[in-house]
């Protein structure tokens, strides 16, 4: 028997015909002999009407504890109607909300940060051979404020469930089999991965692979927590997420990613000075602008080009608070370009293999595309073209580097 | 500085315009420099879209404790959506679910008792200059699962908080002006009520009129909190509910009702025997068919007529079961008429005068009508009569009892 998390999203629970579908796969779980807790989302579309109420009240920017009181409602309505549905077919259930599953946190309202879970309750429910359904994204603060956990957050509390419970594996039910070497709409020969690591999950997660959020694989690998990404309809293994030394076949590149985005600023000619870098993004960081790139040119008579990547929709703000800045740091112009992807891969393997950065270039180069920007890491490199050549660039590097690319040489640990 | 718990109904808040306007009367209570408490129901439709929810699922008779769960998120939508309107218009206002309240109940989901209140909260936010905006018919049971109090439970809330936190007035805010003699729409000479008894107007609303929640006036009178019924609308005075020695200007007669909604099943001929009755009303009883009014005549020839009426969507099952149990009892023929009405007068002042039924029959003898059945307390008396009688026989009781009727005397105390 082992303790099982299943997490399913707002589209696996979106109706009521949805929600008898879960039912049924948690139930198969419980027939197969074991501990189930199972942690949803609001039903897709819930949380955008009870935004749109708050709207239509003009209510402008809500109180933050408000929101929370109002959108976390949206999953109280996913466990009640879950539990019905496990009641139906015969499954003992019961149905936790964040306050009554001790899920503490801090008093960040939308975006609150998991401090404890007193697992008693839950255990009691579990022990007494009930199927803990427990509501994603909320929970309460000291004071029992009702909090939320922001973007991701019913995956970050399946995963902190898991964690807190020991249980065996957290399964993330999903629309997809699993995690793909790259985007199977994209390049028919991508296949699913058996295992991959969680540095190499969270890489893929934030250049754009969009099957986990980032913040539940971080928590899953502070605590050592196995992800099992799976469809929710098929019953084949997904992917699993472990730890670096569990992945047994380990390819040199995991997976080729994309992300369309992002745009690309230009500050031409700055001051090769101490603190000109900072009089530029420490603004730009005030306006909630998230930089991800940043490339300065070697220097020449003392000036230098700063180049830089926003996000896509703050790219019209990013631009006019750069041009803004511009002649306080003595730039001679500033230039923007929306028209880029970033085109990266991912791999644990890179980091025994020299010449991966090389090999990937060339590949670019032979097929004509010209790359504007890169940055590495110790597991991925990542390149800024032409949005024209996503397809072209995600193709040919899977091909490289997936398709013909030899797995890397073990390590004595396998 | 007055403490006054406001309550406003579903159709009070029943879209965003209407909270925006529950807000603007709120403020206004505050900016006349009371503290305030405000206890509102779910938006009208939304409890009923809920359940709509729980049978699309085909879950039958949910689970208790998850309808709990399910339906208990109606008001704490409105608590959210009436802070957020209280703030946009600079009023000061924190929500409270019924666990937040510290709303103690028995563990009866969906008809829920009250068992305590902790106020401490609450107090730190009205000591605050906060308003506490609570989710009415909501609360939690010693584990902290989620109870509902069933029909009428926003306005026991609002009533409950009131007294537990020495309010000096619960308002119930409605969409009539306030406790009318007898029905306006059918008697145009009907008179706002200035005060009433919380026995006449207990009497009242089980009679029929529907402004409030006989469980919430019992618990009014039983805790000596005023009640103000008033419009959430208009700014003039609603009829207050106080105790009997509060009301000044006392009537014979404070109200007329009338009650379309009961039927008359006649058993004939039973045995006039010790058991007879149980023997009938024991199994109504256990099938859930609340029986009102029971006659029995006199007997002759050691057999008896019983008659009784039982709520009109009860006659079908009530009739059945009552010819099924009749050869029992020995008796000779089953009859039943839905075609009924109960019409009755009300008044703590015919407890001293003598005379009121007999004026009652005249009035009524007067207008041809026959009565079917009588059936008196210490401050009503209700008759059952053609249903096609049942305005001619309001008005002209309202006629004599209160428009031509004279206060009674006032005894020593006032």
């Amino acid at each position: 028997m082992a303790l099982i998390v299943q997490k399913f999203g707002g589209t696996s629970v979106g109706d009521p015909d949805r929600i008898r579908n879960v039912a049924r796969r948690v139930a198969e779980t419980v027939r197969a002999g074991h501990q189930v807790a199972v942690c949803v989302s609001a039903m897709s579309g819930e949380t955008n009407a009870l935004v749109a109420l708050a709207e239509d009240l003009g209510a402008g920017r809500p109180s933050p504890r408000e929101y929370d009181v109002l959108v976390s409602t949206g999953e109280q309505k996913t466990i009640a109607l879950l539990c019905m549905a496990l009641h139906q077919i015969g499954v003992e259930a019961r149905s936790f909300t964040g306050a009554q599953m001790g899920m503490r946190t801090d008093r960040a309202h939308g975006r609150a940060r998991i401090q404890s879970i007193d697992t008693d309750a839950l255990r009691r429910a579990l022990d007494a051979g009930e199927v803990a359904v427990i509501a994603g994204f909320q929970g309460v603060d000291d004071d029992g404020n009702i909090t939320t956990l922001g973007r991701g957050g019913s995956d970050t509390s399946a995963v902190a469930v898991a964690c807190a419970l020991q249980a065996d594996v957290c399964e993330i039910l999903t629309d997809v089999d699993g995690v793909f070497t790259t985007d199977p709409g994209m390049v028919p020969a991508a296949r699913k991965l058996d295992r991959i690591a969680y540095e190499e999950m969270l890489e893929m997660a934030s250049l754009g692979a969009k099957v986990l959020q980032i913040r539940s694989v971080k928590f899953a690998m502070h605590y050592g927590v196995p992800l099992h990404v799976r469809s929710s309809f098929g019953k084949g293994e997904g992917t699993w997420v472990v730890r670096e030394e569990d992945v047994m076949e380990r390819l040199v590149v995991s997976g080729v990613t994309y992300n369309r985005g992002e745009a690309k600023i230009r500050v031409r000619k700055v001051k090769d000075a101490p603190g000109v870098a900072a009089g530029l993004f420490g603004p730009l960081s005030e306006a909630g602008i998230v930089v991800d790139m940043i490339i300065q040119n070697v220097s020449q008579d003392g000036t230098t080009d700063l180049t830089f990547t926003v996000p896509r929709e703050d790219y019209a703000r990013g631009i006019e608070l750069t041009q803004k800045l511009a002649p306080g740091l003595g730039a001679e112009d500033v230039e923007g370009d929306e028209d880029i992807a970033k085109v990266s891969v991912v791999g644990l393997g890179m980091k025994d293999h020299a010449g991966v950065a090389a090999r990937m270039f060339q590949v670019l180069a032979e097929e004509g595309i010209n790359i504007q920007l890169i940055s590495t890491s110790e597991i991925k490199i990542s390149v800024i073209l032409q949005e024209k050549y996503t397809e072209l660039a995600v193709r040919a590097l899977h091909k490289a580097f997936v398709e013909d690319g030899a797995a890397a040489p073990t390590d004595e640990r396998t």
